[in-house]
């Protein structure tokens, strides 16, 4: 197969062009470029909308192997944490194009598997794929993919508008994803498969489009992020970008039980893969003080975790921890002791996480 | 330098505020995604512009090496290529996602001259940088750019639109790019020295924005594509998109001095580079018989050059040429013989081209 019969047998007959059309796609895969009317009126926005575009990529050996993802799963986590920056500025995912380079040795099947993962995800997004590019490469499978959003216009939530008083929330549990990834590395299929849930939130994340709607919605959120980097990472973001501190309870941090027993299983600190683990695509950010407990009605009321887990405060920007009674255990910290409030103490904690030139995974 | 650090010092203070925002930038770098509003009156366009959406990947030892390009090169042709697909819809560029894996052995200061590249090429073309992703790689260097451009609601220029009676053109001298490689590859400094137009036409190709632009405003043009993949490959894109047949006229084809000059001596049969080398980014397409001439006085009238090469007929898809008198010389061609026109012979050109599985490139 040449390469145009190639994308032809992965793309073709997966989105119906009257599905395509209601996204607002007059010309998709098939020419120099995709051409596009943004459909305001078929996302119930304005007509003055604006448009959301965010790039992200995985690399084969860097952020997958043959051990830790299957071929579907590779597709899906390459358009879903895309739809995850998209949620994260509040807006409606629309359209995807998805660059490939594919090393020569692999076969074309072993793509359209992975192309299975990127249409089931954008069929459970609505998602229309309008285009991409298809290179061969020495080594290494690098996908990328672009992805589209539609806002309301001047509405988009950016991580810049945390003022103090603000409560700092997310909205699920974290860590799951590293404790699934330590999971495929290190246990065997035994014991993999008693933490189903776990391997899930590493393979198949799920992006928090809806909640992100709601967040917007409220009119009561005044910055928000995804969680890819980690929470850590994604905290001290918010804390930059806006010039202010932040304060996490670690008792107000929601755990998922299982990522807690296998965390006591594996002899990791949770706290380690809980604020530096990173890619569970929960979102995490600041709504207005005297609001925050309406905006998670809202979410309860749509079956939706909301969890406030610390504040915005005056202060130098930066990220502190309040610790819980027993302390920080076996976990690394470099930041220095802060002094106590009453029995607990509270630390400054590092800006890290998932960054590809100076620091390791958790 | 860690990621975010390294990230502001490749594209921070690059392009004003006020320059990005007169380009519809609401929120450039900097956050989960990028916002734009789609500037309508600012490209002279309706309101109800059409958006335009491409992406292209470049690949270390796949499309360059360290022979071949240099670091500002790969940068400025990595966003030409994509401007050259936004300009063969007719379309204005005018944004752009920059999606890089890098070698952790690749410094800093390599990247930044990369980014050098990509944002002389981004001032040459009025195209805001507003996002992007940098990861690690285990080995080579892969950079993805998506851009996008606006053009008039329902006037992008399509492959698929060509009808017997037109006149097939191209809007410059073909198979200079490939020369140039062979340059590169072959050739000593002091050779290279004299050649220097086909190694800028390989290094920093100059997309055809005006051109497009031209095209769509003259109203005649039937179909379009760039000559990214070789132009024996992109008409026959055309055929078959808008299931006629071409013609092309040996003769008529626009030949570069310096290329058959070093066509001559390298002892590679010029037509080799022109029909199957690609990575000219010339527009290839077609327009209404009755409207070529004018559409070439067009052109000339703006300094441009404009050849038409060929016609549109009826019958199977397919790609015709019209050898010249002394017939194909040394180049291999396996199409069969047609039949004569007078002494000429006219053979079928098979579809190949750059295609990053079966073949290889010219």
């Amino acid at each position: 197969m040449d390469e145009f019969t190639s994308i032809a047998y992965w793309t073709s007959g997966r989105q119906p062009l009257e599905w395509q059309r209601e996204r607002g796609v007059e010309q998709g895969i098939g020419d120099d470029a995709a051409v596009i009317t943004l459909p305001a009126v078929t996302c119930g926005l304005t007509a003055d909308a604006h448009m959301v575009l965010a790039v992200d990529t995985m690399v084969e050996h860097v952020h997958f192997n043959s051990i830790t993802m299957a071929d579907e799963d590779i597709g899906y986590k390459a358009l879903a944490c895309n739809v995850s920056d998209i949620a994260a500025m509040g807006a409606i995912p629309l359209h995807a194009l998805v660059a490939i380079s594919v090393p020569k040795s692999y076969d074309v099947d072993r793509i359209r598997r992975l192309y299975d993962g990127i249409y089931a995800c954008a069929d459970k997004y609505g998602v229309a794929i309008i285009g991409g590019d298809t290179t061969s490469a020495p080594s290494h499978l690098t996908i990328s993919v672009t992805v589209t959003g539609a806002v309301e216009a001047g509405r988009a939530l950016k991580r810049s508008g945390a003022r103090p008083g603000d409560a700092l929330f997310v909205t699920g549990p974290i860590g799951m994803s590293a404790a699934g990834l330590h999971l495929l590395q290190h246990a065997g299929e035994a014991e993999q498969s008693g933490y189903s849930r776990l391997i899930a939130a590493h393979q198949r994340p799920a992006p928090s489009v809806r909640a992100g709607r709601l967040l917007l919605q409220s009119g009561a959120c005044t910055s928000l992020n995804d969680s890819s980097d980690g929470l850590a990472s994604e905290v001290w973001e918010i804390a930059e970008a806006s010039g202010v501190r932040l304060l996490i309870d670690e008792q107000a941090l929601p755990k998922s039980g299982s990522m807690a027993a296998y965390a006591a299983r594996a002899g990791v600190p949770p706290l380690d893969w809980m604020l530096y683990g990173g890619e569970d695509y929960i979102l995490t950010g600041t709504v207005t003080g005297e609001d925050a407990a309406e905006v998670r009605e809202a979410f309860l009321r749509e079956g939706l975790p909301f969890y406030v887990i610390g504040q915005v405060k005056t202060g130098d920007p930066g990220v502190e921890l309040l610790l819980s009674d027993e302390g920080f255990g076996q976990s690394q910290h470099s930041g220095a002791a802060r002094g106590g409030r009453g029995s607990r103490r509270t630390i400054l904690i590092e800006k890290r996480g998932y960054n590809h030139f100076s620091t390791v995974n958790g």
